[in-house]
C-alpha cells in the first residue's frame, strides 16, 4: 500500500479501513528502519494515526503543516514521497532526521529544536493573509513545546480574528523525560476531569485517565481552583479548544479535523497520543526509546553492544553523581535532557537536586544563577551545546555579569552526526568568549573531565566544561589538580606545533605520529583553556615552533584557531604559519562522525596530507634526506 | 525628610502621614534630579508609594527584593543610603539607573533586561530552602514581564509549596510603549471586572477602569469565555492572587502587604499604578518619558535641544517608513521598542505593517523567519544589539539555516553610555558571524545607512545593519548603489592603514588628521562589511601598508580586530603589525561616550599616542628628519 503512494492526495479517497491498515504498514515501516538506524523511534510510533488523518483532511503543500521540533515527521516522510529512500533515514547524504526543505516541498522550514512552530506558523499566516491567499496554517505541537517560553510569547501574540489557523496539540504527556511545570498539569486535568469523562462517556466513548503519574510527577501546582473548565488555559490565549480527542482513533480524528477547518478563529485540538504505540517495549520505555539504539524489531529489545565504552556524558553522569554523594550541596539543572545527560542516577537518588525545568533553557540558566548567587550551593547547569544557544543573553546577564560561579555542563559539543544540522554543538565556544569572568575549557578524555569538574568550583567563577557525546576512557583515577589557563604539552618535537581542542586531540597524536612515520617532528599542546589561554606555555612553544596547526570540531569562525590566530597577531608573532582545521562557514548535514569528519577534511590521513602540503614539508624533508 | 534616612529599617516606624510625605519628597527629588539628568522617569514616579511601603513591611536586604528590569528602582535606592550621591545617577562613576550590587547591600542582582525576576527569585529561594533559612523572597516585575517568555518558563516551574515567594506586579499597562498581548487584556479585564468593581464598592473602594486603551489597543483576544474570575490566569500558575490594589493607596498596599506574609504558599499581589504619577506631563505622555531627557521640573516640558540633530535611529525610522509607503510589501517587527528605534511614524501610519509583539525577542525573530520564508514580504526585524542577545538561536535556527532574507536593524550597536553594563551593544558581531549564511554590515553615517537600506532586501540574505544611537547626517541623499561585500577607502596615504568600523570612521578620519599634522601618512579604510569581508581590496591595501589598526565599538573578542587578525593568519600576511583598538574583555559601567571611549583608550588622541608608540613612529619620523 504505502509504496504506491506517490503523494498524500492519494490517500484522500481511503477508507477508515484502508488508513487504518495504512498505519499499521506504516509502524512497522518505521520499526523495521529504525531497527537499524536507531532514531526517534517512540514520537514516531506515537503520531502514525494522526499524520495519516491530517494528511487526509488537509491539502498539503498548499496548506501548510508545521512540525514543532520535527523529530515525529517520519510517518509524513513516508506519505510525502520519501518512502523508498526510507533507509538512508539520519544516514550521510540520506534523509534528514528532520524536517529538511531541500528534501521536499512538504517540509516548509528546517527543525530540530522545540517551540518554533506556533511563531513560524503566525508568520506564514502574516505572510498569507497579505497577500490574500487561503490556505491552512497547521502548527503540529508537542505539550512539552509549551513549557517553551517562545512557545507561550507566540501564544500572547495571537490575533484573535487569524482564520484558518488550526494548532494540533500531540499530547504524549512527555518530552524526552516525563514533562513538568504547571501547563502539563493542566493539561493532565483537562484529560482526566470528570466533566471530560462524563461528556465522553455520553457519547459512548471510554474514560480518559491522567496519564501515568502525570499529576504526581512534578511538585508544581497539584491542585488549582477554578480550572476544571478544560479549555481556560488554551481559551485565554484566544484559541478555541477542542478535544480531548483519542489520537489513535482514525474515524473520530477525521471527523474532528474536518469539522475544524469551518471554524472562524484560531482553533486548537487537543489529540492524546501515546508514545511508542504498537511496540510494547518503547511504550513501557519512552525515555530509552526516544532517540533509539538498534534494536530487535520483534522484542524492541536494544541490540547487545559488546563494544559498549564510557561516554564523556556517561563520565560527566557517573563523576557528578559521585560528587554529589560526599557533598550535598551539589545541585544539578537540566532542561528536560536528564536522559541524554546522563543525570538519570542523580535524578533518582536526589530528587530535590537535580532539578529538571522543562524545555526552557533560559529559565534554565539564569535560575542557575539565582540559585549560585549567594554562596553555599555548588551549582551544575547540564544543557547541550546547542541548546544553550537559547540561552546566551542569560548567560551574559544572569551568571557572567555577575560572577556567579555556575558550572555550565556543555554535553554534546561537537558535530552532532546524525542529528545534522541544527544540532551540531559548533558555536559556543565563539559566543561564550566574548564574556568576561567566564571560563572555557575542553577535557581530552574522561579522566581529565573529571580532573576538571573536581576544581571547577574552586575558581569562583562562571565556568564552561564542554565535551562531545563520544566514546573515551570511563573508569581512570583523576591524577592531578587541574591549575586555571593551564595546558599540557602531550609529546615534544620540533618545528611543528599541533594545538587540538578536546577530543581532537586525538586525531592530533595519531598525526603526530603519522608524520613520525614520515620523519616529520612535530609537539602535541593541549590548552585544556580557551579562555583564559595559557599564554606563557604558548610564548614558550613559539620559541621552537614556526609552523601551527589548529585541530578543533568547531566553527572556525570562533573557536580555537580564531582564539590562536587572535594571540599571535596581538603578542605580534604573525610570523608563524598557521593552519586551521575546524568547520568550515556552512551548515553540515548528518552522517556518522566519520563522514562529516571528511567532508571537511578532519580525518588523520587528510590532515597530515594538508599540513605537508601548506608547510611545503615534503620538499623540506627531501631536502633534507 | 529623606536626608536623615540611612536605611529603609529607619521608616518601619513613620505613620501612614509621614510615609504619605516621604512619598512626596522621593517624587519631588526624583523630578529635580532626573530634569537634569534625564532617565527612566515615568515608571520611578508611578512606583514611589509601592517601594516605600515594601521597605516598610519587609526587612532588607535580609529579604530580597528582585527588581525585574530595575530601571524603576530610584525610589529604593533613597531609601537604602543613596539619596547623598543621587545627583550622579547614570553618570560617569555616580550611581547605575539600575540595581547594582557593587553599589549597595540592598541590590542583590544587577539588571537591565526584562523577564529574569521570577527565575532569579526562584534560584533565591531554593539556595535559601536548601540551608533553612527563612527570609522573604519578592521579585518584583511589571505587567510588561508577563509578555517575555523566560518568566512565563519561570511561572511553569513554580513549585506549589514555595513558602515566602511573595510576587509584585506592578501593574501599569505599559513596557516603555502600550503593551501588548492576550496576558496585557487579561489583567485589563481583572482590573476593570463588574465583580472586582462591586467587591471594592461593598468595601467603600472606588471603582477601577480599565487602563486607557488597555483592552482596545491590540487585535489581539478580545472576548474571552470564563475568565471574568479575575485570579485565574495566575491560579493556573499555583500562584495566589490579591488584587488588584491601588498602587498609590499608602494604607491600603501596607495592609495587604503585611497580611501577606502569612500566606501560606506562593502568592502574587496585582499592583495598579500610574506612570508618571505626580507630574502631569509624564502622565500623559508615559512613552517620551520612559528614559526621558532632561526636562523642565515644573512643566515637564523637555528642554529645547538647539544642537538637535538626526541620529543613526531617526535616519532609520525616517527612510524605512518612506521605503514602507512606496512598497507595500515592507513590513516590521518591534519587540516593544517601537518608540526608540523610531518607528512611531510606521507604526501609526501603517499599523498593521509595523508590529510590536511586546518583550518576546524570540519569537520577533522567528515570526520574522516565519513571514519572510514564502517570499512577496520585505522583512525587518528592528531591534536593539543588547536585545537581540534574546535570540541568538532563533536567528541560528528559524532565519540563517533556512536561508531566509529577514534584514535586522541592529540598533543600539556599541556603547549604550548612560544605561551602561547590562545595555551595551558589543557583542553582536561575534555572535552573527558563527552564522552561515549571515551578512553583517555598518554604515559610518546617515548617508550609508540608507544606501545600506536600499540594497540589502536584493541580497536575498540573512542581513544584519548595526548602528549606534549616535548623530548623525540627516539629510543626505543616497548617491550609490552598495556591493556586497564592497569596502571604501575614504582616504589614502602609505605605511599605516586604519580600518574603522562604521561611526569609528569618524575617529578614524581625526586620527588620520592628526597623524597628518604629526608628517606621518595613512590610510583610512572602511570595510563597511563584515561579513562578507572585502577580502579583495584588503590583498591590494596590504601591498604597500605594513602597519594596521582597527578601530571599533565592539568587543575586542570577536569583532572587526578579530576577523582582520584572523584574515591576516589565513592568508599568510601575519608579517604585518597589527594594534587592535575597541572594547576591552571587561564589564563598562555608565558614562558619557566619551567618558566610556577614553576609559578604554579609544579618543582620537588615545589613539594617536598609542599608534605613534606601538608602530614606534616617532623616532622613526625623527630619523626621516
Amino acid at each position: 500500500m504505502l509504496a504506491e503512494i506517490k503523494c498524500p492526495k492519494d490517500i484522500q479517497t481511503y477508507s477508515i479501513e484502508e488508513l487504518e491498515e495504512l498505519a499499521s504498514e506504516i509502524r512497522q515501516r518505521i520499526i523495521n528502519v529504525l531497527s537499524v538506524n536507531g532514531g526517534h523511534l517512540a514520537s514516531n510510533l506515537g503520531i502514525v494515526e494522526l499524520t495519516i488523518a491530517l494528511h487526509h483532511v488537509f491539502d498539503t503543500p498548499k496548506d501548510k503543516f508545521i512540525f514543532d521540533v520535527s523529530h515525529q515527521t517520519y510517518a509524513h516522510k513516508l506519505l510525502t514521497g520519501r518512502n523508498k529512500d526510507f533507509e538512508g533515514i539520519r544516514k550521510y547524504r540520506g534523509l534528514c532526521g528532520f524536517s529538511d526543505p531541500q528534501e521536499s516541498i512538504y517540509d516548509h522550514f528546517y527543525a530540530g529544536h522545540a517551540g518554533t512552530a506556533l511563531s513560524l506558523g503566525l508568520g506564514c499566516a502574516k505572510n498569507r493573509d497579505c497577500f490574500k491567499r487561503n490556505e491552512f496554517v497547521v502548527p503540529i505541537i508537542g505539550d512539552a513545546t509549551l513549557t517553551c517560553g517562545m512557545a507561550l510569547e507566540a501564544l500572547n501574540n495571537l490575533p484573535h480574528d487569524l482564520k484558518r489557523f488550526i494548532v494540533v496539540l500531540n499530547d504524549n504527556a512527555m518530552s524526552i523525560s516525563n514533562n513538568v511545570g504547571a501547563i502539563t498539569n493542566i493539561l493532565g486535568r483537562i484529560i482526566g476531569s470528570p466533566l471530560i469523562n462524563k461528556l465522553r462517556a455520553e457519547n459512548g466513548e471510554k474514560n480518559y485517565l491522567p496519564h501515568d503519574d502525570r499529576c504526581l510527577q512534578t511538585k508544581t501546582v497539584s491542585a488549582v481552583e477554578g480550572l476544571g473548565n478544560a479549555s481556560a488555559f488554551f481559551k485565554q490565549y484566544g484559541l478555541n479548544y477542542i478535544g480531548p480527542i483519542d489520537g489513535h482513533d482514525m474515524k473520530k480524528l477525521i471527523q474532528k479535523l474536518t469539522a475544524l477547518k469551518k471554524e472562524s478563529g484560531p482553533c486548537l485540538i487537543h489529540v492524546v497520543t501515546t508514545k511508542g504505540k504498537g511496540m510494547p517495549e518503547a511504550m513501557f520505555n519512552p525515555t530509552t526509546h526516544h532517540g533509539a539504539k538498534p534494536f530487535n524489531p520483534e522484542s524492541g529489545k536494544f541490540l547487545p553492544n559488546p563494544t559498549a565504552k564510557a561516554t564523556f556524558p556517561k563520565v560527566f553522569g557517573k563523576h557528578i553523581f559521585e560528587m554529589a554523594q560526599n557533598d550535598e550541596n551539589i545541585i544539578a539543572v537540566t532542561p528536560a535532557m536528564a536522559h541524554g545527560s546522563s543525570l538519570d542516577a542523580f535524578k533518582d537518588t536526589f530528587p530535590s537536586r537535580c532539578i529538571d525545568v522543562g524545555i526552557a533553557e533560559a529559565h534554565s540558566v539564569t535560575y542557575c544563577g539565582g540559585m549560585a548567587k549567594e554562596s553555599g550551593l555548588k551549582v551544575v547547569a547540564s544543557i547541550y551545546a546547542t541548546f544553550l544557544q537559547r540561552a546566551f543573553d542569560n548567560l551574559f546577564h544572569d551568571v557572567c555579569l555577575q560572577q556567579t560561579p555556575v558550572v555550565f555542563a556543555i554535553d554534546r559539543a561537537g558535530l552532532s552526526a546524525a542529528d545534522g544540522s541544527t544540532h551540531h554543538g559548533i558555536y559556543d565556544i565563539a559566543f561564550l568568549k566574548v564574556m568576561p569572568n567566564m571560563v572555557i575549557c575542553q577535557p581530552r578524555d574522561g579522566r581529565v573531565l573529571k580532573e576538571l569538574m573536581n576544581v571547577a568550583f574552586d575558581w569562583k567563577k562562571p565556568t564552561a566544561i564542554r565535551y562531545p557525546n563520544m566514546i573515551t576512557e570511563g573508569d581512570e583515577i583523576p591524577v592531578m589538580k587541574r591549575g586555571l589557563g593551564k595546558g599540557e604539552v602531550l609529546v615534544r618535537g620540533e618545528g611543528l606545533l599541533i594545538i587540538g581542542l578536546g577530543h581532537m586531540n586525538h586525531e592530533a597524536m595519531q598525526v603526530h605520529h603519522m608524520l613520525n612515520e614520515r620523519g616529520i617532528e612535530s609537539t602535541v599542546f593541549d590548552p585544556i583553556f580557551i579562555k583564559p589561554l595559557d599564554e606563557e606555555k604558548l610564548h614558550e612553544l613559539l620559541n621552537n615552533h614556526a609552523m601551527i596547526v589548529t585541530l578543533e570540531e568547531h566553527s572556525l569562525q570562533g573557536g580555537l584557531g580564531n582564539t590562536i590566530n587572535q594571540f599571535l597577531m596581538q603578542n605580534n608573532r604573525g610570523d608563524v604559519q598557521i593552519l586551521n582545521k575546524g568547520i568550515p562557514d556552512i551548515y553540515l548535514q548528518q552522517g556518522t562522525r566519520k563522514d562529516l569528519l571528511k567532508e571537511v577534511g578532519l580525518l588523520p590521513d587528510q590532515i597530515v596530507e594538508e599540513i605537508i602540503e601548506n608547510f611545503s614539508l615534503k620538499s623540506k624533508q627531501c631536502a633534507t634526506q
